[in-house]
């Protein structure tokens, strides 16, 4: 377990460097990433390369025993070449052209830009191939950010149209699979395919889904380009990409493919504010929301189901969200304590220090622009110091997490409220509520070794995956499956009966569905208890499942609302509703104790605990002090039962033996 | 009386339409409507016709002794089409095309794209001219939906030219009229007109609303176009088109004088959520709102004063509104009752079948996408059971409705509240609370057989109309002109005096006006009761007419408000305020009483009483139970005098014989 | 001390102008503008000039004892102007041609506009050199309006890089200048930069800004090419602009230092609603907010240091905000009296007569359409029969007033909440409670003059302007610095350690800042006393400052928050949040004691209190009435020491003299 920075030396004087380096390396840092937007230093005019000021900080870096994750620098291609070949460019929806001036503005199917990535990437892969400093890379940064991963230009245009040619054995079968006879919309060819530009309606949901996975896609390939040239000059290095939380364009699982290592970036403060749907509480605003940050934890952890980076782990206040708050006093060790006990093996703050000019002045790093400690240096430095070596996390239950099914269910949410992040997130936090371990896979992975599968959304569903979630089931599994599951094909298309080809496992189908606003009273019933639910309910015709709740408000009032069966050894639970947070801990609880995984009872906001390789972590985002009580042959590794707001603790032991009560 | 529905053979295998169309037949269906989107499937390729499949549907159709209404499939041009002939696109305001991939993609005055209609249309028309069992015909689809009345591209900067051309004598008439000098906005011919683009500032006025007229008059002529070609190969049929819920864009009046029969399409509880300014209730969420819906019954049946067709009827939760809730038990066949009940003919739900594939999935039919009942089925055949044939609705009161208006008071509206929908509505909604028909005609509509009239914001007025408001008020009518008239000009200038040439009619004049924000209290007078009043205030100079109320907040405190005058033998009173409900009441009431219109008390919200033919119809959109008293030789021809909450009851008698009350 | 009138006798028949002229001489008018857009009227084909009517105008307006302001016509470019020479009109950032139609419509930088402006002022100038009754001129009108000072255009692209080739050595410096190194933003040379465009993330912030601050200039230039030609031609008549309220694009300062005289168009009643971030109480919405108003007044009488004039008052109610209030009875009169009481010299109501054509319909008038009296027209009398000659305004105190630094706060403000009028206007508030005048001036300007500065943020600082605050306190002056000053270099870097070059002066550098959204508690002391601050927190390390206030919230609590130093015979505080209102007048109420400026108890919401040349004016904005309690010697000039709501009472003596309190 490992804590490092992000250093642009570029951005200092050369008399600065040492300095920097001798108190990263005090400071217990083990890796520095460098490189990632310095195309314009290496590169000042087209064949004018000057590596030297990167060759003498990693040699600094190397001499005090740290090692290096170096950068292609794709995400920012300069003036120069832009001026050379504005082919490159980016093209938005309207056709207005992204032009130069912030990053990202390259297309990922520009052909013009894919030689000029070949060329950068091949040279400095081959100049750093044999430096004994260089760990690995971190292939281009944050793809798709800034709304980067769809692209309208003509060669996105052109690849689209390729693209789909491959996938369908002729224009027939797409407008088959499509259902084009709607509106009129039948292609003649292939060639008459645009990108789904400005019309006056919406568009054809199949043809916006296939964009989007085309789009998608084309960073994929994108970025297999650049792993290729890394791989074939030396394949001692690890690759990774920094990955965002909660991104909705691009499918990081397919990206990871390519990759030896996942690793993402991670702004607590930021996220809270900007990618949630209710406004934060004031702890959350000091120290963000550890469920949040934990289901992108598990998202990356899952991706290879293996041990993730934090590649850029915030550091203090930051520049981009709506306000800039003071994280607490220790939510920088904190959130280093948290990224581990959810399977993490290095975080990397961002950045090593203030930086003075262009677009992320005022984000703060370890150091200040001066020099002096910035708020988090200490935090980072007792991070270091406090981690140790570790066994990956061993999760006994998986969510499913599919970004096909995001983008499908973002295509017609059916109710402005309907968010695939915050439906999966009721679930995750009924099961991080229990201090249960979680890997979030998508629906291919094998499903064998977990005790429980929760399903939320699975919108897009063929025979295949639900033979395979049969299986499961049959063997053993305890499987809970959310609303909107199984309404379309992988075409986008509505099948005869939700959940389709589920239906037999689950032993019922669904009669009606509905959206609701906020003001409408929706209640329903679960073994007996009457609860809320929000946004979406779904009216059951239960076949052979058994009826375990029914609506207690409105048109649907007693049609049922949730089932279960029994099948083979396991049980398939259907919840047709968004459950509030009672019933989601309810309908989760009951699924956790039938598979028979330990757990705790709900614990309270903004308190986690999670096991990792025999010890238990108590990270409390909460601004109350929490007692835990662990058996009396337990160790406290780091803290002791009395854990403080935003602080953590780590005993010996497993998430079963630990009571954690609010003082 | 009948029930009829929208199908969409195309969409389905052949193999299931012998089935549809007997349970069609069996559900006591009379009419199917097909065709309006199937230009791709009639011709896939220039010049390929492949009408079989039309002529088989309507031949199963036909056999089971129901008719078609076919639609002329040019709301949705194939794509092979557009691509050969890229000039028929629309243009929005900046100048960006509007694409091929939803509908309504074509410009009504694309020289080429009339030339294609003219060929489709004939070419449809020869086919059907002599089949049996086509009994009329839909042209087009929607005019207009999606914001596509309004086209900004070269065919159209041409075309308004020469409309600009036709109405004025010349370019110093033009000038004149609009008042250019203002802002050095002089023409120095038609060729300097363009269509009002992205400017700096606003636009001027008077170009604004001739750019609307000829936008509005551009549909006018060009479904003129598709119906001579219909008349001329047939005269038998009827010739109708599909209008939607209070749209903004399109006089509704104009394009009907070249049609037979007016049609529209009712989605109630889409409308309460997306053309409505407050918050629906949880009944208006469940069945919408029915004055809402009754000015669109009023406005169409008023527009060739002759029964209407709902043509789209909402058959259960639909699509596209903000949220999808499910309709109240019974809604579906409320709806079809409230329609005959303000004199419609015959209600056509749709769609037959829940839609698979395209945009339109998860939009209710009468079938489910499996082919079982889906939640309106039963209420359409309890309706098709249950209607009766009936002479036309005799309404008392005349409601003056003028897109004119609407166009130059969304121009210049003077606060971000005054919507000319909702101000009107505010009168019609008293109407409908005392249970009185209202023709919804415009202003240029012969005023003879109405007992009392009301103009809510007469804004644009000229002597001509002035003089025979004048005459309908001498001659014994009762005149209740709103706030807001006689502003200005048929040219969008202001008069010298408001309200212009009727002043010496009301015997008042506008001294000035003000408009509030919510916040603001904002109370008035009428005959000694103190009022509440909202948006827009005018404080009046009286004539000769007598002060029935004045102001009793702000600056223009017991400045007079309401005033009214004996002319002749009727009389006219002028609101200069936009009233609450309960002045609205109060003002409108004394009107009807005057008139000697036979009304009941005002009704509960969502309970609505219309009388048709002898009978009175009780249709209870709220959530209680009410009951009503009628005379004991009244016959409940449908329902009895306990009217469930969403259900109808039918009982012979007038408007002035029952009495409603809740239970 | 003179009342005038905005007139335009093109949109009026020739036989109502004697009659105008008439009824503008007996209300006691002194000026009348005219001509501002009468282009088209002008010349209404290319050299066919027509200028009678104007001559005609003038010498009636002469005749009776008036005099003309006359403006060159450049805001409106007549449609065959534009059509002649299309690059003459503006672009959007996007590409989009800002088109004819509305106002202002040409770009700064139009070589073609230029030769234009240069021909049709030169010929008006020519025409009325030898006029006796022309005064003065208006140049152009309200430069800027409606978002047109920066255009992103070819011709605007080419200057831009001329401007900056001018203000760098070489395209090495301003990398260096701007720090382009981030992200790769390097750039080869002056012709790769283009206007900032589309982008797919921000802009770097120093391109930004020199975008603005080219923008601004490029106004400024084409303002003086306009006064070249006016006094070449005749250097008797005075120059003057129009500015606009709290405008936020073009710096007013530089541009009137090319003009004999400033002028503003107030809109009280339009500003509250329009720009300002809260609801306007009712009496705003009626009457305005006075220290909004002051602040213009002061801001442009503080220009030139020179009384200023109201080029357009509001006459009555407007037709441009979202609401159209009716103003309190005698509103239009107390502006016009506290015009006078913070300098201004002359009051000229916009417009004579409410116009009846264009986009200006429902704009009140000094006379309605039909020439009768309109609300404003006694009101204006009264002041113009009021009024009297006065010494200009001798200020105690300054505020620091700067473009720049509205323009840098902007492009990274932080939070949404930080807009640099409301936060000067916070402390401004706290000196108009006070009842001192305040010059707000650049921070160029000498301080010699003032006991007291107030520099609310000082954001762009530079070693020269730092020299000269603590000169200026190191020779006794009270220097009162707000949060964000010094955090930039004046090329929008981040310095080492805020306050920059301020921090010796201050004795204090700021360890932390953080900006909070409003439901979080923010709470500070100073003094002792606990107060409530809103957005933005710096945590201050104190050097040899003496701290005053700290913290008492959150993560920073008990840092300090407040400092002050004395520094040779003055003394400096340092206030490092945004302070609410009791905050803000604690600590600006003990620098003016410490400054000796003589100064009343915060005075009530609404009620202002200004001393001009020996008279106390008392400004009631309010709806409740007030007395004032003046020496016994005082002559009451206007009014008495009763002052009613919206009513104002002049008195002898000075703001020492007087107490106000509400009745
Ligand atoms: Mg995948
Ligand atoms: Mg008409
Ligand atoms: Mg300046
Ligand atoms: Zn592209
Ligand atoms: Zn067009
Ligand atoms: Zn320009």
């Amino acid at each position: 377990m490992t804590i490092g920075v992000c250093y642009f030396p570029e951005h200092w004087p050369r008399e600065r460097w040492e300095r920097d380096v001798d108190q990263m390396a005090s400071a217990g840092l083990e890796y520095v990433r460098m490189g990632e937007f310095s195309w314009g230093r290496i590169e000042p005019e087209r064949g004018q390369f000057g590596f030297e000021w990167l060759d003498e900080a990693i040699e600094l870096i190397g001499d005090r025993g740290m090692e290096v994750v170096l950068c292609t620098p794709t995400a920012t291609p300069p003036k120069w070449l832009v001026d050379e070949r504005p082919e490159i460019l980016q093209e938005d929806l309207d056709g207005t052209m992204r032009e130069f001036g912030s990053r990202r503005h390259y297309c990922f199917n520009s052909a013009a830009y894919r030689e000029e990535t070949d060329r950068i990437v091949t040279r400095m892969a081959e100049r750093y191939a044999d430096n004994p400093h260089v760990a690995g890379w971190q292939l281009d940064n944050e793809y798709g950010c800034h709304g980067t991963v769809r692209c309208y230009c003509d060669d996105c245009a052109n690849a689209f149209r390729e693209w789909l040619g491959d996938r369908y054995d002729d224009i027939g079968a797409l407008n088959e699979k499509w259902g084009t006879t709607f509106w009129s919309q039948q292609y003649g060819d292939f060639e008459a395919i645009d990108p789904p530009g400005p019309t006056p309606d919406e568009h054809h949901p199949s043809r916006l889904l296939e964009y989007y996975r085309f789009a998608s896609d084309s960073v994929v390939e994108y970025n297999r380009l650049q792993a290729e040239i890394l791989r074939d000059i030396d394949d001692d290095w690890f690759l990774t990409h920094n990955f965002m939380g909660h991104f909705p364009t691009l499918d990081a699982y397919d990206v990871a493919d390519d990759l030896d290592l996942v690793s993402w970036d991670s702004y607590p403060t930021g996220f809270v504010q900007d990618r949630r749907s209710d406004d934060p509480t004031v702890a959350e605003l000091r120290a963000g929301d550890p469920d949040q940050i934990g289901l992108d934890h598990d998202i990356y952890r899952g991706a290879l189901d293996r041990p993730f980076w934090v590649m850029e782990q915030q550091p203090g206040d930051i520049n981009w969200p709506p306000h800039a708050p003071q994280p607490a006093d220790g939510a920088m060790r904190l959130w280093a304590h948290h990224a581990v006990a959810h399977g993490g093996d290095a975080v990397m703050y961002f950045r090593w220090r203030r930086c003075q000019e262009g677009q992320e002045q005022y984000h703060a790093g370890l150091r200040k622009q001066g020099g002096s400690p910035d708020r988090g240096y200490a935090d980072a430095s007792a991070a270091a110091e406090e981690l140790f070596d570790l066994d990956p996390v061993d999760a006994p239950v998986a969510l499913l997490h599919s970004y096909e099914n995001l983008w499908a269910t973002n295509i017609q949410p059916h109710s402005p409220d309907f968010d695939y992040w915050n439906h999966s997130g009721t679930y995750y936090r009924a099961l991080r509520r229990r201090g249960v371990q979680v890997d979030a896979v998508p629906p291919e992975r094998s499903l064998d070794q977990y005790a429980a599968v929760v399903a939320p959304a699975l919108y897009l569903l063929d025979d295949a995956l639900a033979a395979r979630l049969e299986e499961y089931v049959e063997s053993g599994g305890q499987l809970l499956v959310g609303a909107r599951s199984g309404e379309k094909d992988p075409h986008n298309k509505l099948v005869d009966a939700q959940p389709g080809p589920l239906a037999d496992l689950v032993g019922a189908t669904v009669d009606q569905h509905e959206s609701l606003p906020e003001q409408v009273p929706t209640r329903v019933t679960f073994d007996g208890e009457e609860y809320d639910f929000r946004t979406w309910a779904e009216w059951l015709d239960a076949d052979d499942a058994t009826i375990r709740g029914r609506y207690a408000s409105g048109p649907g009032d007693q049609q049922p609302a949730i089932v279960d069966a029994e099948r083979g050894e396991g049980r398939v639970a259907y919840c047709g509703v968004w459950p509030e947070r009672e019933l989601a801990d309810a309908v989760v609880g009951e699924v956790l104790d039938r598979a028979g995984v330990a757990s705790h009872p709900p614990l309270p906001d903004g308190v986690r605990i999670a096991e990792r390789d025999g010890h238990v972590w108590v990270t409390n985002f909460s601004d109350s002090p929490v007692s835990v009580d662990a058996p009396t042959d337990a160790t406290w590794v780091i803290g002791d039962a009395n854990v403080e707001a935003f602080d953590v603790g780590v005993v010996t032991g497993s998430v079963g033996d630990v009571t954690v009560t609010q003082r």
